[in-house]
Order: structure tokens, then sequence, then C-alpha cells
């Protein structure tokens, strides 16, 4: 079933790699004054090991059915360049000229630019949740590999390891394996005085199978990996290993966790590991180098989806646009039923709350039930998605996000491809209160430079946007409240959204053309805003309405003429200071274009009431809108 | 040594009161049409035996010896209502009337505006970070009393809990009990499916007691709350029970997690319980009161602290101002060594980088240490700081606020006194690169209603700012960089933030005065700031300077001043799209000013160097920016 291990180097030659990696990581940190080479120096073996028997190809490092090393504590990115360099993927002269360089791959936490390396990590406790991703994935598109996860002890103390654990268990994941570097040591010291954890047991409680080792040791490091290999279950090695590993005055030296050598520390080190590099002729090399390393932000080849996508429903009667996403994702996998057509589907026990039922009874063995598990969900789905599998997570706003922003963060700087549904957001999620109000979504996604953001306007354009991002990659957010929505209508009557209306992403709808003032809506708040509108049309009173369903970008000629009316109002169900009244003002700025702006949004939490009622206490409804627009444009005029 | 439990009632009685809870929960939820009858009435029997049992005082809630009880689950808030209504804290019809009413203080989740009520919840799995908060709160004032912590068994799957775990053992809390309703149902159905979880293992594995119960019969009830009140550990109460117990066709009906009774349903339901309420009567009083609760957002009357501060003490050469933070916390330390001034501290894992190690040496017994645990460290320290103990929570931006923003924003409305000290923002991280740039601070910020931000100039100025929140109620955030901050002088080479210095929340400070341009600058680049604008007056551009350390308060006439002197800039080491430069962007179009305006920030992710080099590479050192800068006015005049 599984690749074989293929142990390719002897023992006493990995010794001897051990040793020269140490004098390269000992090098780079002292070259670069900064770094981690403690613990670089006590997962190095483990590394070593890993890499020189695993099913891998360094002139190949993307090959399909490779398999997999996650590493989640990411600053040991000196042992990883290192075992990398000799393992033939690049040069070890290049990773020590270049360590902590700006502009370098050879970052100070590992990424993913650097070939070989899968997933960027740094901050701790995530790369456990990446690796069951990648298990999934394995699993889903049926290659045999295996999924290697290194991680640091002190990183056990964080909690969505756990959530990993469970995730991993309930999925039968019996392709992974975890290893962890156990050298006792953390940045403050002994990991028992810290933080006491009986890391074996927390394994075991959640149906881990442990193995117990010394990590420095290859014929048992070697077994090990053989022995988690024919387990039917997902494995925890706990590799008992120094800091500091193979030099004696830094062994279980906690300050070196996150401190290089001296220079005259580095030498001596380098007589005690009997191997060198040319210390002042590699530092010369990287002042030459210093400001002249050009790496520019590398996007990767986007991958290529080619789902079928329909277009033909529609919506006359008010729906909520969470069960047009449901729908729009029902249809899709019916008309994709080609096995080679790869969806996954996440959910943090909401499924019927946003809409992903159907999807479940439809393709069971792509829907991941995940449990009440936000953080592992957010990194698991989106290292999944980094494998060619159109990957959707839905969730309530306040959890889909807002509790997992750094989450995203890591996704967007890892270039995930993540479709992210966000359902019951704002003050629309009404009972629930304050403490589920979602009203910060818009400024989040303002705040990752590659994700996108949709907010449909009714279940007519959801589903159109369903039907879009289905085939695109990257990150999107689209976010959408829980009320019904009454279906948009142009001034004729006719549906807005309808048969041939075709999404465009950063193009804003005209609703109400108008030309005394100019208002922007987002969000559910979009039919009141067309009640206003066309109830200050009667009194002569000319407004614009415009939809933006992408605030985060609008089209320079949109706000122009916008500014031309006059006066612009933005309306939202959403922050005052972060969402697209803030936005529209930034924009106004930039274009050096001078207009008033009256923004109506969530200026303080809201209270828990039906929707309606909870609007009208924030005084986003009908009445004061319309008195308060009103009061306005006639103090203007 | 702890309150004697003291049961006020027999059991008759307690079993009498439990149907009339039960027929009030389900009153009130269907008269809500929404809300969590299920749970409330799994989670019933174990709350009313609990408040009948511990120390407290309806008639003063906030008796400081009381037992303290925190629910987690907050969606059971019809149980809590309905058992502390009975208990004497408030009218059972008003609770019943109001419940879900906008503007009510029954809310779909408990919230501490109701008397009886210790923390806001309703985003799972937090609970019992905040009782380990006041249970060490319990310790630190010597008070013998209990804290208990009631959650839902879906929510265990939630990472976080088993940080709480840890840190409740590390503690030696023994004075908390945690009571679990395992009702083994949780919204999508069966928790065993949804995400198996051994959680007795759990619990065990890390070092806590258990005693497993049947939660609906009050001798096991009460016999186990003695028995973990005599155990010198935490101890969880793991108590079986039924979701929707007491009414036949409820019973374990994972519908009713979140969905009201009908009308018949509830007559039904009524008639099996033996009990009943005036529905109909209480329907039309409702009608009445729709619209028509005023309820504030109340502001607890906010604590007073008494430190004696400290103004002495000047920094002439470069240095950090983490260092001058934590020069300031010592200082404080030494100067209140009263036992009765209140003071904590909370890191993880950081001390030495986040300069909390000397504080940790003066009052070890008031220094945690709750290792890599973010998210339970940020409320748990929130819940300390709401007991008149001064709280500091000091760690890295990216793992201070943008880890756990969540955590924070329940913090805001939970209106605590926590001072949060962020360390290592923005691109000054400098080798640890894009996973370790915290550069959304602001932004972050901004969005919190309750919650001021303080981004201090240098160390002078950070040394004051200390001395002053130290003194302030409210939440704080108070950010600073990584490197040498050079000492800021005025034009005549006098020390600016000197003996004399004032500290005053939302004023700027104009480092120098200048009339063709004005730049805002925040954070770490001031020291570049004050050197583009040094050199620009050499070449007879004469800009003004404005040091802003309070971002989200800056005053009108700071911002018509510098619009009238024709271009505006804005310099920070921060995300363009939600920083100082989006903030002064939406100030000129509030205050109706026109003036251009360049923003120089973050752009998109930075690489991995030297701050310098980092800086560089993003265009923002001196060199690039003394150039756009004659570039622009140059093309305006």
């Amino acid at each position: 079933m599984k690749n074989k291990l293929n142990t390719c180097i002897t023992i006493k030659e990995m010794q001897e790699l051990s040793k020269k990696a140490k004098a390269a990581i000992l090098t780079m940190t002292t070259l670069a004054n900064s770094g981690h080479p403690g613990g670089s120096m006590s997962s190095l073996d483990l590394l070593i090991a890993l890499y020189h028997s695993i099913n891998l190809n360094p002139q190949d490092p993307n090959m399909n059915e490779r398999d997999r090393v996650i590493v989640s504590h990411g600053h040991i990115s000196p042992a990883v360049y290192s075992t990398l360099a000799y393992r033939g993927y690049f040069d070890i002269v290049d990773v020590i000229t270049q360590f902590r360089l700006a502009g370098s791959i050879f970052e100070g936490h590992i990424e993913t630019e650097v070939p070989g390396v899968e997933w960027t990590s740094g901050n701790l406790g995530q790369g456990l949740s990446a690796a069951t991703g990648f298990a999934l994935s394995s699993k889903i598109l049926q290659i045999n590999n295996q999924i290697y996860c290194i991680m640091g002890d002190g990183e056990q103390q964080k909690g969505q390891i756990s959530e990993a654990r469970r995730f991993a268990i309930k999925y039968g994941l019996n392709n992974i394996t975890a290893i962890i570097d156990y050298n006792k040591i953390q940045i403050c010291g002994d990991i028992n005085i810290v933080m006491p954890q009986n890391i074996k047991a927390n394994y075991e409680s959640d149906g881990w199978k442990t193995i117990e080792i010394n990590g420095h040791d290859y014929k048992e490091i070697f077994s090990a990996i053989e022995e988690a290999h024919k387990l039917d279950a997902p494995v925890l090695i706990l590799a008992h290993t120094k800091m500091g590993n193979g030099v004696s005055f830094m062994e279980n030296q906690e300050k070196y966790h996150g401190a290089a050598l001296t220079e005259d520390d580095l030498f001596k080190a380098f007589n005690e590991i009997g191997f060198s590099f040319p210390y002042v002729e590699y530092k010369e090399k990287r002042q030459v180098l210093r400001g002249n390393i050009r790496k520019p932000y590398i996007v990767e080849e986007p991958p290529l989806y080619n789902f079928i996508t329909l277009s033909k429903r529609l919506y006359e009667k008010d729906t909520d646009n969470r069960t047009a996403w449901g729908d729009a994702l029902s249809d899709i996998a019916r008309v994709n039923d080609d096995e080679k057509k790869n969806i996954a589907v996440f959910d943090c026990d909401l499924k019927s709350s946003v809409k992903t039922s159907s999807f479940e009874v439809q393709k069971p063995d792509r829907f991941f039930q995940a449990g009440i598990a936000e953080h592992h969900t957010v990194v698991a789905s989106g290292a999944l998605s980094r494998t060619g599998i159109q990957t959707f997570f839905a969730n309530f706003g306040v959890f889909g996000i807002e509790e997992t922003y750094n989450q995203h963060r890591l996704n967007d700087i890892n270039q995930t491809n993540l479709k992210v549904i966000l359902t019951h957001v704002g003050l629309d999620v009404g009972e629930d209160g304050k403490t589920h109000q979602c009203i910060n979504y818009i400024g989040l996604a303002n705040s990752l430079f590659n994700t996108r953001l949709i907010i449909p306007a009714d279940p007519n354009q959801t589903y159109k946007i369903i039907n879009f991002v289905v085939n695109q990659p990257g990150n999107y957010i689209i976010a959408m409240g829980r009320s019904k929505i009454g279906i948009i209508k142009n001034n004729y009557g006719e549906i807005f959204y309808g048969p041939n209306y075709v999404y465009e992403y950063g193009k804003t709808d005209i609703l109400r053309e108008g030309s005394q003032a100019c208002m922007f809506v987002t969000g559910t708040l979009v039919n009141e805003a067309i009640k206003v509108v066309d109830d200050l049309k009667m009194d002569f009173i000319d407004l614009r309405l415009i939809y933006t369903s992408s605030p985060l970008e609008i089209k320079t000629e949109t706000i122009v003429a916008a500014a031309k009316t006059g006066y612009i109002f933005t309306l939202e169900d959403h922050n005052i200071y972060t969402g697209i009244g803030s936005m529209i003002a930034n924009r106004l700025v930039e274009e050096q274009v001078v207009c008033p702006l009256e923004k109506f949004a969530v200026n303080h939490y809201g209270s828990s009431g039906s929707a309606e009622d909870v609007y009208r206490s924030m005084h986003l409804d009908f009445k004061n809108l319309t008195l308060k627009i009103k009061k306005i444009l006639g103090k203007w005029r």
C-alpha cells in the first residue's frame, strides 16, 4: 500500500552528515547573528533520517506521490535548510550565506518558497493540523504516501494540537506519523517547570499510538519510522533529544533556543564537531549579497479547476443567501459527479445552519465534520486546498474568521486556495447577541494581502458567485447574513441578478440610478436600502444606490461618479470603523475627490433580539435612515 | 478553609423547582421563537443544585467572598436565568417576557449585566480559562471560595480547554470544580459521531481528578460537589445527562439544541411537566415590551487603582521600548510593595523578550507563566482583571493580538481591565519574517469598542505611559517594536519626553514644527521620520512632524491644522489598509477638510532580514522616503 521506506545512505554516512549540518547550522546563525541553533541541533538527526528514507526526489520536489514532511516548529529552519541542501535540493553555501538576509528564500522561519518545504510555519501548534489536511488529500486522491509532522515539545502546550489529534483519529489518518523533538527545553527553560505536561498521555488519551525513542540514535529512529509505517493508526514518535546536541557547551542550555554563538564559540564548536566552514569567506560573501537578493514574492502556479457551473436557478421569493449557497454547492456536486473533479467541504458542527447538509448527503466522502474545533479546521482545510482539491469551509462569521483570524493569515501567507463561507455575519445574527455578532469581517479581510472578499446581495447573486468561485484559485471569503433577503429587482420590477447576469469580481451594481446623492450598501441591509431610496424618490430626493459586493476593490470611476452627486452615504451591517464606510473614505482621499460622507453602520455592540429590532435599536432601520438622510440633504442643499 | 456547602433547600423542593424552571425555559424559548431549550434542560438540575448549595447572596450578588459560577456554554441562558430567578435574583416573569427581546438584559447568551452572571459567554471553549482567572484571583486575594465552571460536552472539542486544564494543574487551583453537562448530543448529533472524544481520559491525562455521576440525581450531584470540595486538586464532575430532560418527546433529540417548541408542543410539555405559565398573557406582555426596553450598554463601576507611580527615570541612550516597559513595571512593583496593591503579570514563554523577567524575580507569586497557550492566557488574565487586580499580559504582537483577536473581543465585551503589552510589532520583528510580522494591531484595536490603543514613541514616553496605565481601568493595548529607539529630542537637542512631560491619552506630539506639509508617524519608524524631516528642512522643505501615540483618538484641531499645510504624509510600520493612514483619511473626510494624503506603510508581506534591510526593501527607509516626499511636493507646488 504505502511507499516503502528506502534508506539511501548508511548510518555512518548520516552521522558524518549530521556533523556537517551542525557546522552549517552554527555558521549560518552566527553569520546572521540570530536564529535558533539549539532546537535545530536537537531536531537534526530526525530530519536527516527522515529525508534519507522517505520517498522524495530533489530533482522533482513536487512529484505527486512524494511523502511529505511538515515542520511545525518553523524556527528550526537552519536544520531544515541544511538537511535539504545535503539531500540535494540546493547548495549549502547559498543557505549559509543567505540565511536571514532580506530578500532570500532562506528566511528565519521555513516557507514554501524553499524547495522541499511543504508548509510555511512559525506560529506554533498549527503544523499537525496542516499535516492532517495533506493526509486527507492523499486519502481522497488515493496517493499511497506518508505524511510526517515534526513538532517541538513546547508547542504541545497549544490547544489546537489536541483538535488535530482527534480529527486524525476520526478520519483514520493512518498515513500520519508525528514526531516530537522532545528536548524538554523551551524559551523560558525546562518544559516541566514552564508548563508541566504529560505529552504521551495526552496523545494516548486521544487514541494515538506512541513510540518513545532516543532521537539521536539513527537505528532507533529508523525502526520507529518503520514501526509507525506498519501501524494502522496515527502514530506519535516521542523522540528524546538534547537541545544543542553535539556541542558540549550548548547542550541543554535554554539560551541557545534563540541565540547564535559568538564567533569565538563558533570556532570552539567547529573543533568539537570536527568539521568547519570558511567562516570569513562566507562572511564577505554575505556582505556582498546583502541588499542584492531580489526575491520577488513568488505567486505559485495557481491550480486549474474545471467544474461545470450553473446559472439557471432563479429565486423569486425571499430566501436567505445561505440557502442559495447550499443550493449552488449541491448543484455543483450533482453536475460534477466525475470523481476527478475534486471538491471538499469542511464543517464545524453547524451543517444545517451553514447549509452544507445536502452536500454531505450527496458526497459523504468529501464532507468533513471537524466538530467544534475551528482553529484546526481552518489550517487543515487550508492545507488540503493546496493539493488541487477545491476546498470550502463554511462557518458562522464569528468563528469562521474572528476566532480564527491568525489561521487565515497563515493560510494567506501559505497561498492556499480556500473558499471560506461565512454565514450569520452582522447584527443579522439576531437573538444570539453580541458574542455572536461578526461585525469586523470586512476589516479582517482587508488586512489579508492575498485574500478576496465577496458579500453577495441576494440569493440570485449568491448562486452566481458560488458558481464563479468554484473555478477560482486563491483564497476567497464569501460573507452572508442569516435572514431571508427580498429578491432584488430593478426599477421595472425585473429580477436584478437574473438569468443573464454574469458575476464579475470588483464590479459594483447600480440598483437605482440617481443624481442627488449616492448610497453604497453591502450585505443584509440591501433591502432596507432599496426601501429607503425608493421612498425618498417619492419625496423627490433622488439617490443612486450602489451595491458593493467586493468592497476591497471598488473602481475609480465608481467613486468619482458617486462623489459628483454631491453626497455619499454608506450603509452596512458592520463595524463603522472598519467597513465599507472607512474604505470609501479612503478611496475618496486617494482619488482626491471631495465629497461629504455619512456612514450608517454599527458603532457599539448590539443587543439580542430579532434582527429587525436590533437594527432599529442601532438606528439602521427604514424610519431612522430616511429621516436622517432627509435631514442631512436638507441641510446640505 | 473553603466556604462550607450549605444546602438551603430539600431535594424534593429542588425537584419541584426543576419542574417550574423547565416550564419557564420552554415558555421563554417558545415566546422568543428561538433559543436553546434542549441543553438548558440537561444542565438545569446541575445549576439548581449548585446555586442552592454554594455561598452566595441574591441581595448582594457581588459580595466579595461569594462562590462563583462560570457558565461556559452561554447558550443555556434559559436555564441560568430560571435558576437565578428562583434563587431570588430577579423576577421569573421578567425573564420569560423579556428573553431575547432587543434591549433586555436577558440575552440569548448570558452576559454579566445579569445579576449572578460572572462572565459573558457564548463562544465555546473559553469558560474554563475564565474560571482559572477567577480561581487565581481568590488565591491572590486569599478568598476562601470555590469557582465552578459548567460546560457543555461538545465544547470539549475546543483545544483551548486543554490549555486551561494544564494551567489549573500548574497553579494548584484546587478551588476549581468543573462540571460537564454530558448529554452526548451536539448541534450535528451524537458527539461520538461528530467528533469521538474520551473526555475523561483527556482530563485525567492533564492530571485532573474526575467523578462521574448522573446529572439529574440531586443526591449524586451533591455528593460529587462535596467530594470535589474535599479533594486538593482541580476536579471534573462528568455529569451524565439527557438533552431535553423531563419532556419525553424532547429527550435526546438534537433538534432541540437550538429550536423552540411550537405552541402546541409547549402545552403538551406543560402537561407532562405538571406545571405551566400563562402563555397567552405573557405573550401579550411581551408584545407591549417589544421596542420599549431601554437598557443602555451599562458600563460597570470601574475599579480604582492607587499605585504610586514614577516619572524620574530618564533614558539618554538608544533603548528599546520593551526595556522601558520592563523597567517601569519593575519600578512600580518596587515602590508598591504593599501587599494590598494588587498586580499580576502573565507571560507565554517569552519573558526575557517581553521584559517581564525582573518582575518575576521581584514578585514571583504575582507572575504567571502560562507557557505557549495564548488563547487561554488572554481569557484567564482578562477574567482576573475583573477582580480588582491590575493585570498585564505581555506577548509578541503576532500571538498577543493576531492569534487571540477573538479572545480580546470577548474581553472587550466583558469589560475587563486588561493591559496588553505587545512587543515585536511590525516589520521591526526583523529576521523572524512574515509569519511573525504583526502588522494589523491598529486595525484590530480599532474594531474593539471598549479598548484603547497606545503606541509609545521612545523609551522615555514608554516609561510615562506604563506609569499612566497602571492606574487606569479598562482595556489598553500598548504596542511596541523590537529595535532600539533613538531618544527623541526637540529642535534644541533637548529630550522631548523629558522629566516634565506628562502623558495624556489622545494627545499627539508635534516633534517638529513645519508649514509646508505634515507627516503623522507612529511606532518604530519615528527615528527615520525625524531624520527625513530634519534632512528636508535643510533643503527648505518644511514639514511638520506629529507623533501619534493614540491613533484611535486624534483631535479635530490636529487634523484640520495638518490639512491646512496642504499635504499630509503618514508613516507607519503597519498594514497600509488598516493603520493610521486609513484612520487619518477617515478623519479628513469626517472633518470635511480637503488635503492630499500619501501613506507610507506596509503593502505586502515583508521578508526576513535585519529590520533595517526589511524596511529598505519595503521602501520605508530614509533614502526612499526623502526621495518620494521631494518628488511629491515638487509636483504639487
